[in-house]
């Protein structure tokens, strides 16, 4: 069963709890908007089903909600960016704007956060890069330690994903946000909140045998499986992009890689954010490469479908599509979360308005 | 069967073939040191079993193997660069090391390679980028057209790789060097040649239904998975990577994209290739940063492994591992390239070496 709510209603009950937490008015607005981004376009495991995790971090006292991001290192082309220890939205917005910021100048430019925690979905930062006009590129070190590399029996890696983001078509740029895994651990999550099952393919029990129970990996230190899901079929190829998403972000930022014994164990959280964006008019009139986009696109919609009922879809279709029916009909909660969500509300005294 | 010869004897048959087709003697030893390296490295599908493919190009009059790279369009960050029309790998190595060239300078380098080809592996140009103490990207548009996207029944896409490449500890860095499909191309095109059967969920027959029979896909029409395999096992994010591997390559450069009609067919082979070389010392202190991704690197090969006689292994590893046996024992060579190889030696009138 879901309770159905309004997106304002729903990003409004967000940005309650976190001022109830006591984050200031400005960094509250804008990591409520951030989370309901995530819940409108469908993208459910990185929206409100994050504060449980995010209100763990708080009561452990490894949370700054006041933080401001700084930037500590800078060049025309680049800047490092302190989140101040708390959660990635704000300073993740921060940086890939002044990422962009670089690019109207330089052509290119690269932020590194240091010093953060969760931001969200990053698809959220590639949107601020192709609506600037610019190709975005975007990964995150991830708090959770749930996947192991390919050919081991431990876990020494998180979901670590990664956004890729193109200008085309106004409105309908090319968005690829996507866990390293086969899915992203909050699937698997809400599989679990909910009581269903998962399909097969999608995680490992502690032992690293196939599972279809959830609840192996929520609850048992079972593992997720990298993108490709078995040697054979090149999960190494998943696995290695985990690893340079690590790089990128946790690398070059100088925070703790998920492989590191003490990784988001510590006073702070210490996760860290990779942005980059590009201009696509430094090879090329940036209209007729936004247009060739926009034609690549439609050439994959116009695809004959395995199924006639269901078209072949564009990275950033199916969320957009989900954005626009839940702006109609609004979103969705699951009876498991709406009760997590629910005592996290009265516990800090936000007012409940769902 | 296979017949094994030194690594020298078979980069000098690949460099006798290319001089015998007229290609000038610095191109030609820089061409056979790209393909050489594929072979030497264990990547069979992109070294001297491209000559065939090559040479039905270069028959068809498709290729200046006379051509040099020109720089057309230049920022402190950039270049876009104009192949001339012949093979990749000549302009592909003088982009990479133009993008060095700039990071040096401006702490970031891209180039794009526009009206080219082929250009081997993508890890040769990553490894340029690591061996500089830099972070490397890479990407390409493929010739051959094979994939379907996610949900769609006709072919729409190539293998379109990645590299991604990143310096840790000297002489082992990071190199990732993927396929976006579970498999290359060359790989189920080499178990055709030697009438071996290929594992479950690599290919599909020409209608979408999955197959082992290799020939489905080099002789019938039929289909490479994206990485993932499945749409319920995320294969869009194999068919998301591939599309952005062709904005970045084709898009950037202005060239076709494989879903267009006339992708490959046109007078020139009409493919591109994208390089980024981005310095960690505008984030931190570059060699901390190197000893940190040695560190992740060594803590994935001390993962318990599932089978204790096989160790977890980093990218990169499997093909250093390769070239150091190969540089020993020699390179082998199936039956059925070795006929093929040694036929276009004699039309060509280039000696036989092997």
């Amino acid at each position: 069963m879901a309770v159905i709510s309004s997106a304002a209603d729903h990003e409004a009950q967000v940005e309650a709890i976190l001022r109830a937490w006591g984050m200031p008015r400005a960094q509250a607005g804008e990591t409520a908007e951030i989370l309901g981004y995530a819940d409108l376009h469908g993208i459910d495991s990185h929206g409100m089903s994050m504060l449980p995790p995010y209100d763990q971090w708080r009561r452990e006292g490894r949370l700054d909600l006041a933080a401001v991001p700084k930037v500590v290192k800078e060049s025309p082309v680049s800047a490092l960016v302190d989140g101040g220890g708390g959660l990635g939205h704000v300073p993740g917005a921060f940086a890939m704007r002044l990422a962009v910021a670089k690019a109207g100048v330089s052509g290119i430019g690269v932020c590194v956060v240091r010093n953060t925690s969760h931001f969200g979905a990053c698809g959220y930062y590639g949107l601020i890069a192709a609506e600037a006009g610019l190709i975005g590129m975007v990964s995150t070190s991830a708090s959770g330690v749930r996947v192991a590399p390919t050919g081991g029996a431990s876990a020494r890696l998180g979901t670590d994903p990664w956004c890729f983001a193109a200008p085309g078509e106004p409105g309908r740029p090319f968005l690829l946000d996507m866990a390293t895994t086969t899915v992203a651990f909050g699937r698997v999550r809400n599989k679990a909140n909910e009581g269903l099952p998962t399909p097969s393919g999608w995680v490992l029990d502690a032992e690293g045998r196939p599972s279809v129970d959830p609840t192996d990996v929520s609850e048992r230190g079972g593992l997720l499986t990298s993108l490709g899901g078995t040697a054979e079929n090149s999960s190494h190829k998943g696995y290695g992009l985990a690893m340079m998403a690590d790089i990128l972000s946790a690398g070059l930022a100088g925070e703790s890689f998920p492989s590191d014994p003490l990784h988001a164990k510590g006073e702070r959280v210490g996760l860290a954010h990779f942005f980059l964006a590009m201009d696509p008019g430094l090879f090329r009139e940036a209209d007729a490469f936004k247009a060739d986009v926009a034609r690549f696109g439609d050439a994959m919609r116009a695809t004959p479908p395995l199924d006639p009922g269901r078209p072949v879809l564009v990275a950033g279709d199916p969320e957009r599509a989900m954005a626009v029916r839940r702006r109609v009909e609004g979103v969705p909660m699951g009876d498991g979360l709406r009760a997590q969500i629910r005592a996290i509300a009265e516990a800090s005294g936000a007012d409940w308005l769902l």
